[in-house]
């Protein structure tokens, strides 16, 4: 009998084109993939990912799903192909989900992570984690202005309009759950952003747009204005992938593992 | 007039041999040598660090000087000099001192941070920064034990006795102000540790026994007679580099430039 194993991933996505299998470079899901064919040479299973993040994307929650028809309890799957991954990349749990779960069509709530280091001077300890914009912000007005975004809109206008990879078929309607805009004494500020699905640099292009409400060159009123638009360039412009992160994905009664 | 010029230097030690030029690799006071080669082709200055940090581990706050007979304002060396560094180096501030300073010699007080992952798994996007840990710790005990090495002790046993780059000339008395253990919610354990001078491997040895008292291995009370020992080998091992990061030496009344 198959089981459906579900992996919950994180990598520094630094040194990878992103979670996709491309010829141009590693991915993530092909380094798990090779790991998987080690420890199961019979089967060769691949995984299906939720989340094909970009090249410089960093995650903490990503998941995927493989098939075996294996006897392997289902917890060992996370410490027996960590043995197989670079440091970069660890599987932090592994548990057996119905065979009707799909990591992208099963319903669930994504919640991103953009770290941008906010100090005058570049904090070399947190290059790769953080896009530096040194430029003063205020955070309330950012606050403000992403409050317009929350709930459900059509996001044509924070989409980048010339992917194929990430087709939404014309529907660019989305629902974003909530956003918090924090700073932090080391002079970091964070953006989370939770919702029930993204569209391609959608996030990214959002960020660059509330760096400018924050940094008074748009005004928190301009957003919905932005949304009528549905047209990309009514935007702001796309942050570098280095300060994104994929914090977590929640199926709601599946298990939910955490990393302790 | 030769003026002596005081940086502030941060950076990320994963890619370096330590601070002092070595043979095996590039270091970081070779990297900001060059730079103000780069700078002030006539006088290629020659910086003098305070802490020559070891192969591996990091710095926010380490302070080097060199001297100049040029006019440039004190405070365009940073960004000036950063233009000639890796993203890995910063030059966080630089401010003009009186010729007497000297980074080594004028007094001061040195703070470190020795940065734990406690969890079981290695979280990917701190591997770098935190050395991964995963028996659980008794915080509280090891603050208990941390307290018998605050103040004034020889600290013979918490010393790499193979030093040969790091004399001490048989003086090892060093005060210690304050150790705290921190927790975090992200299953990191932080040590911040300050004092007035440290030893070769004096804070990973310290940290490696504080360890050994977090996991029950010993008591808190067994601190002072490690210490009384004066014997490397009645302390605990020493912890690798990547966890550790000088944070802060502060001279006290010479001008503290932050960054922002």
């Amino acid at each position: 009998m198959m089981r459906r194993i579900k992996l919950t991933i994180a990598y520094d996505g630094t040194n990878y084109c992103g979670w996709q299998i491309q010829n141009n470079g590693p991915s993530v899901e092909g380094m798990v993939d090779e790991a998987l064919a080690r420890l199961l040479p019979e089967e060769k299973p691949r995984i299906t990912g939720a989340s094909r993040t970009d090249s410089g994307v960093h995650a903490r929650g990503n998941v995927a799903v493989f098939d075996t028809a294996g006897s392997v309890p289902a917890a060992r799957f996370a410490p027996a192909v960590n043995r197989y991954l670079p440091p970069d990349i660890r599987i932090l749990g592994s548990e057996e989900v119905p065979p009707e779960f799909h990591p992208r069509f099963t319903a669930h709530t994504k919640t991103y992570l953009y770290q941008i280091d906010n100090n005058r001077i570049p904090d070399p300890l947190q290059r790769l984690y953080r896009y530096h914009y040194s430029y003063p912000l205020d955070l309330a007005r950012m606050q403000e202005a992403a409050e317009y975004l929350v709930g459900e809109h059509d996001f044509t206008s924070f989409v980048n309009p010339d992917s194929q990879v990430f087709e939404h078929n014309g529907d660019a309607v989305r629902t974003i759950y909530e956003i918090s805009v924090t700073g932090s004494a080391d002079g970091s500020v964070a953006f989370r952003i939770s919702g029930n699905g993204f569209l391609y640099h959608m996030i990214r292009i959002i960020v660059g747009t509330l760096l400018q409400v924050g940094t008074g060159r748009r005004r928190p009123e301009d957003i919905p204005e932005i949304l009528a638009e549905k047209d990309r360039t009514a935007a702001g412009p796309t942050v570098p992938a280095n300060g994104l992160l994929l914090q977590k994905l929640d199926y709601g009664d599946s298990t939910e593992r955490g990393n302790r």
